[in-house]
């Protein structure tokens, strides 16, 4: 019989949970990551949802509420109040669904779909899942979608067209209005992926890329991305009932008689925990976080310039990306205890300045880059 | 502007979440769901690991290391020791890469699959986000998959099988044995959908629905129902790593070079929590459980069948559906604080009896119906 045949004391067990947990890499030099810690606010919101499972609406009707109330929030944030959706698992759950809901209204299980090329791999997920061709536009010289790429790769079998707001590598956002003017014209589903920027863009007064928008018909934006909720929390959100209606399936055993999410079981924490940040914060107080993340990303940028680097756009969010050897200075920062990734295109190191890197950190980050540059 | 530019003190929004919660139904008068309240453990284990993202495991190497002891610990509960799979979101992100695994293999984009008519709504998802064909195979006398019958469905464009061990309605589990045999002979996938009995068979001693059965390829079993861990923890398992590969995309600015799972961002609560109860209750712990489910199931069977409904049949596991004008007494139940839900074939209400339902309540449950079927 196997070992924990008759379990471990209580103590015993959270005390490997400990050593495990003491092993992870803590976000205060974590520069390659899009999420942070949870505001404690979201914490103590995700511990009361802790038990509900919004896959069993008619159980947790308070839950369901709570949720309504949150895509009433985003919709205000997103520019539309009446707006369909729900919170799911991820930006990734969010643009498998978008392009889904898109190809169902299209009563068809082929065709193809055009991204640019700065597409999140989830991209790569949906080419195999619904079997469609994703076809990648180029960048223009500042990395947003080359608007006339997308023009000549669109073709009959085309039913939708994605832009990002706030790609991952670089946190550029792409021309919507120009995607848009596309899509209208040729009778297209219009996505955005704003799984990072949706909780940036607002904030700088940038409303460019959502549904004030005419041809946005989807939108992703995660709460627990800069939305500081806890794991799980992503909105995927459209412009009409009807593309919830084209992803429903019957659920003869539940208190509700329709699903249109892609998870079953669903937890209301990421509901709770995202409501819980916007509500307390307001548009005043996470517009703060945002300057702040992008004064400090400022500073950065400068300090390693300073340093002999180039940065490969002006930051646009709180995202940055320096010229370099690219795999040999992140491979160095990370013996010293800091990380950042890679970008391949132009090679770089990228950083994303989320909001546990204090001012104080990223000066510190930079002295270490000084240092591994002059060693190599 | 909109209401919550400002924001709110802390203490008001808390409020809020806290009337909103008090909405939700209690699962202490739930019959209806395959969820329960997590073991305390779970909660305590849950919390400490509110920040990690498995989705990003190079930041996280101890939330990433407890999921290859969990693995572990899955493999023997299971029958085979190196098992490859990862902890989901649940078991329709479990059935979606498992028939999606299987469909890649054959490196097709085409296909059927069979399925039992028992099967979980999450195939409809299935068949519609892959493009399949998803055949339903009757069921003999007992609600078991006709083995007869998926072998009459089974065609040349087959390229999986599905077992239910656990049927979301009636509990009842496929002759897997059976299923192995017709894979084996026809070189077909064998899926074991045990997203419900996974966590239950094994203590009640009954093996014969995963890898020690050699046809089996993939089995998904939820930690988030009987196993007792918080929303959301889904297990999905593949015999071999192959089937893993099959099902990656290349994630270029991430810690880790290749990503197999659905959803992108992953939490590692459902880690945390399924490891700490298992490791803590062992195996004779979770036997306990699990026997006292099924006597309060035993208790409620006889105790409802003296009042004149026939079981559909005799529990399998810790579920039992009693004949009757099933939507009406549903309907009446409700209004008295008792949630049960409905099947179709043969019309019946069914009740799940989850570690909540102690036997009082079994038995306060049986008082009310009583009443219930008297006022009809």
């Amino acid at each position: 019989m196997f070992e924990w045949f008759k379990g471990y004391e209580e103590n015993r067990v959270l005390k490997e949970l400990e050593d495990l947990l003491s092993m992870d890499i803590p976000y205060s030099r974590v520069l390659s990551s899009m999420c942070t810690y949870p505001h404690p606010i979201a914490v103590k919101a995700h511990i009361k949802f802790i038990r509900s499972n919004l896959g069993d609406p008619g159980l947790f009707p308070g839950t369901a509420e709570l949720e309504k109330r949150l895509l009433v929030m985003l919709g205000e944030l997103f520019g539309k109040r009446d707006l369909a959706g729900y919170i799911s698992s991820g930006g990734t759950e969010g643009n498998i669904q978008a392009i889904r809901a898109a190809r169902n209204m299209l009563c068809t299980c082929r065709g193809n779909i055009v991204v640019p090329e700065s597409a999140h791999f989830s991209f790569l997920k949906i080419k195999d899942l619904l079997g469609i061709d994703v076809r990648k536009a180029g960048l223009d010289e500042e990395y947003r979608v080359d608007i006339g790429d997308v023009e000549r790769l669109v073709d009959d079998e085309t039913f939708a067209i994605v832009g990002i707001a706030g790609t991952t590598e670089l946190g550029q956002v792409d021309d919507i209005k120009a995607l848009s003017k596309l899509a209208i014209e040729n009778n297209l589903f219009l996505h955005v992926d704003a799984a990072f920027g949706g909780f940036v863009l607002p904030f700088l007064n940038n409303n460019e890329f959502n549904f004030r928008i005419k041809g946005v018909c989807s939108l992703v934006a995660d709460p627990h991305k800069m939305g500081m909720a806890t794991i799980p929390s992503g909105a995927v959100l459209f412009r009409d009932s009807k593309y919830l209606e084209v992803l429903s399936v019957e659920t003869p055993y539940l208190t509700s008689s329709k699903q249109f999410t892609l998870t079953g079981t669903r937890p209301g924490t990421g509901v709770a925990s995202a409501y819980a940040v916007l509500k307390h914060l307001g548009f005043e107080g996470m517009k703060k976080v945002v300057l702040e993340c992008m004064r400090v990303t400022q500073i950065l940028k400068e300090e390693v310039e300073s340093l002999g680097l180039e940065a490969v756009i002006d930051p646009v969010m709180n995202v940055v990306c320096f010229k370099c050897n690219a795999r040999k200075v992140r491979e160095e920062l990370m013996k010293r205890g800091w990380v950042v990734s890679c970008i391949r295109k132009p090679e770089a190191i990228r950083c994303v300045i989320m909001p546990h890197l204090t001012e104080s950190a990223a000066l510190e980050f930079v002295k270490v880059l000084k240092n591994v540059l002059h060693s190599l």
